[in-house]
């Protein structure tokens, strides 16, 4: 992977395995896609807490890996997860983040 | 939107509105967003040209956009679109940017 674009992270875009819908986007470093790959559990890197976190590891809604795959250019990730807990990912209590829309002309 | 965490860039994620398959993601800094929505064709910024490109422009394979959502935290975008021309997003004349899986254990 190439993570020398963003100070050492990547972005990696969860998408739900079974409805496709796209929930959220993390970035991970080196660390973080190694631990995301080895616990099976999609594992981040804050940049505001400036750490590793596994997402829902207190929660209990985790997201279980079933497949990674890596963009053409070696700088993005797309995880693709199950949903466990309540399957709310977003922090407001919304199934996805993307709960919003723009307006388009 | 929140362009300050990426230096005046958010990652803009490309998902086909009809199959739901992830195809690409770019960055758009303020101008590639209200590009995108005048004129209704995806638009990112490049990091590598320091400027705007129109997906497609040049190639035909635009990437006309059905709905924009943001995520919750206003730092990135989900842009739903359909496919023009030969359809193939990729660079390497894939379908999609994400055609290659990471092994898992």
């Amino acid at each position: 992977m190439d993570y020398s674009k963003l100070n050492g992270l990547i972005p990696a875009v969860i998408q739900d395995a079974d409805s496709h819908e796209v929930l959220m986007v993390g970035f991970m470093n080196d660390e973080a896609l190694a631990r995301t790959r080895e616990s099976g559990y999609a594992t981040f890197f804050s940049r505001t807490r400036n750490k590793l976190w596994m997402k829902g590891e207190t929660s209990g809604n985790r997201l279980a890996v079933t497949d990674i795959l890596v963009d053409c250019d070696d700088d993005t990730v797309l995880v693709k997860v199950k949903r466990q807990g309540d399957g709310n990912v977003c922090h407001t209590g919304e199934r996805s983040c993307f709960y919003r829309k723009l307006d388009t002309p």
